[in-house]
């Protein structure tokens, strides 16, 4: 048994300071008071951790990891051209072995930020499942369906396909959902076709939709809405996961009441896009759980769970002048416990007992941070990336005290970099 | 001659991959690329900084340091009972010796994080000198006049006191302005009476100016508006710092042309507060500079520059939906040169023959920033407080590898602690 000692435990109803937190395998079997704990046993592991508080591990609701290799390519760009002149151009020349290489090194940023699930969309996706395996945490994967009319049923296929080879697969590990990309590049028929595989896998939707106001704005010309296009397309007779949703139409709410819907917001990339801000508080108040994403790095730049809390908690406030929008609290709870429900992962994102052992143990002791009045506004408002001391993921140990300790991080950087110096066909920084 | 080499250098007109900072005593002699530098002599010290960049040091262009004590006391609240339940009980308590704790222990955030030069108006203003001078770097310090009628005569010769004790001392560092609060806590005719004073002492003026749009209302309740409000007292006659200035009148953009005002933005404080967004494209367009500061960390948690840049350029680009406003040299000249321009320190926030060296290096290497195909961008977008490596003030190195060497940091968080703990009249996580 792993035993964490000395840490504020924030656990769903409660916050317990110096708790005690017990892992077994790959479960928490305890999180609370030293009072209630089971009694130490010869060759249990004991960790003190002092200053410190111990967290769920971060459910990143919506990513395209390999996209890590095009960080920083073309920021403060207008959506289309970043899209046409500088991303697909790329993605053009991006082979599998790069996304490999890619989702390796997006991971070492997640997994030091204290990320250990992720729900990613892109192409070769078996090489993603590869990484996320190595890395040692959890993912949602899912083949992006989009392209033209002859394209549209052999990608399903792969779609489906991955499905079937990697659902469940390293231990329950890795969930596998169809990926229709978006309403506005897959047709009204084909979406019908999707959701009919879905139903026949019994597999969870992932799907982008109205990012932006003017993709709503163009569904409203054509009688459409975001939630209708889910009813009509009979998507919404799986569980779906909504990517962005900046943009609902005022009559989606009621419908999306009756669907098993979750919400992946992703603050910094609707900003840094221009594409303006979800109703976050809104979705919440309909009984919708919304997780945190961070995009793909080129977009987003980072995929760094603290500044997704920090921009949504500022953005919900600002927004709507209403200070008392997102606390703290809340928001750690998106972060964690409701992107995990988004994602149908059902023992993830709580300390709890019989809940898997994700977990984040975050350094409070920086003179930065100081003084400490309330965890939970420590973690959201002043904590970073920087801050988190350990991860484990289903109970095993991935990151500590700045070392990843599963992956050889210098030699995925050094490759990394060489391989988005020739996709990019630009020197990068050295 | 301290030679900095191997890192890319951020000037004003241009960026030197691998270029060459030199600085001699408290000033730079050269920077910009290794063929026309000075030749090393004898006695030189070189440090080889190969995967960083060099910046100039950041300037906090509006906070009140001492509120770092107040630190996460009371999120998520709405302006008026943050204010009078949970902020002004807790600043009865705070006496002289307090504020010079809490300085030192702000003075540690922001040093750490490549903050050179601060404006900050609070209270016992001797002591904010006095912490200023102890870190090593510069200051613009104003004592806040708030208060009743019988008091604001006291208060202005406190204020009048401050700079005929500290203008110019400590080498210059320290730099006084007069701060009338804001129109909301000044009467007209004290304000006149402020103008009147600051004239005589050809002072800079320092206010809070439409922070909310409920202040721009009220005044407008009135036949006035922020723009006028400055004009018809006369502060405009001297330079003024106006901070946050989030609701301009229309009729204010004309007005402010023909004065020499320069703006404080607190992109995360206003943000945080709900009070709304500044409209920083349009004050940059009539030819304003515009600054940013972190407010006081009771309200923004913080006093991270690069979280200051990130929600700055986030919002900007999200308020208007265009992704092209405030790109990453724009929002890096706000934090360091245009902050130096709005606060009057004409030979700060370049790095460039003559100014002073104050100097901040970014290390570029960490996992989580890779690949850098661009410098700004990513110092914009991706770093982190975090990754600030070496700091120097005037030419004195005053933060390096993770150790501050002016000051006892272990001492100033221990005082602090106790001080918060007291003056909170509430425990601290420990």
């Amino acid at each position: 048994m792993i035993r964490l000692t000395g840490a504020t435990l924030l656990t769903p109803e409660q916050e317990f300071p110096q708790g005690i937190l017990c892992i077994e395998g790959e479960r928490i079997v305890y999180a609370g008071s030293v009072l209630g704990a089971p009694p130490a046993a010869p060759g249990d592991e004991t960790v003190d951790l002092p200053g410190r508080a111990i967290i769920p591990g971060f459910v990143n609701a919506h990513t395209h990891l390999a996209m890590q290799l095009l960080r920083g390519i073309a920021d403060d760009v207008p959506l289309q051209p970043w899209l046409t002149e500088h991303i697909w151009p790329v993605e053009d020349r991006i082979g599998e072995d790069d996304v490999l290489i890619g989702t390796r090194l997006a991971l070492l940023e997640a997994v030091a930020s204290g990320v250990t699930a992720v729900n990613d969309m892109y192409m070769a996706m078996d090489r993603v499942a590869e990484a996320i395996g190595e890395a040692g945490i959890r993912g949602v994967i899912t083949q992006g369906l989009v392209g033209h009319a002859d394209q549209e049923r052999r990608k399903l296929r792969t779609g489906i396909d991955l499905f079937e080879r990697w659902q469940g697969q390293l231990g329950g590990r890795i969930q596998v959902a169809l990926g229709p990309h978006a309403p506005y590049t897959c047709s009204p028929s084909y979406l019908k076709e999707v959701a009919q595989a879905a139903k026949a896998l019994d597999a969870r939707i992932h799907i982008h939709l109205a990012e932006t106001h003017q993709e709503t704005r163009d569904l409203a010309a054509e009688g459409r809405t975001p939630a209708h296009v889910l009813l009509d397309s009979r998507l919404s007779e799986q569980p779906v996961i909504a990517a962005h949703y900046v943009a609902p139409a005022e009559s989606d709410f009621a419908l999306l009441e009756g669907m098993r819907i979750g919400i992946a917001h992703c603050p910094i990339s609707n900003l840094k896009l221009g594409c303006g801000f979800a109703p976050v508080a809104r979705y919440r108040a309909h009984g919708i759980p919304v997780g945190l994403g961070s995009d793909g790095a080129a977009s987003a730049n980072v995929l760094d769970p603290f500044l997704s809390m920090k921009s949504a908690a500022w953005i919900a406030k600002g927004a709507s002048q209403d200070p008392t929008q997102l606390p703290a609290r809340t928001v750690l709870r998106m972060a964690t416990y409701e992107g995990a429900l988004a994602l149908g992962l059902g023992d993830v994102g709580l300390l709890a007992e019989g809940f898997k052992a994700d977990v984040v143990v975050v350094d409070l002791r920086s003179p930065a941070m100081q003084p400490v009045f309330d965890v939970a506004s420590a973690l959201v408002y002043t904590a970073t990336a920087r801050d988190v001391e350990r991860v484990y993921g289903s109970g095993r140990l991935l990151y500590a005290e700045g070392r990843h300790l599963l992956v050889d991080r210098e030699q995925i950087v050094r490759e990394a970099r060489h391989t988005a110096e020739r996709i990019a066909q630009r020197a990068i920084y050295s």
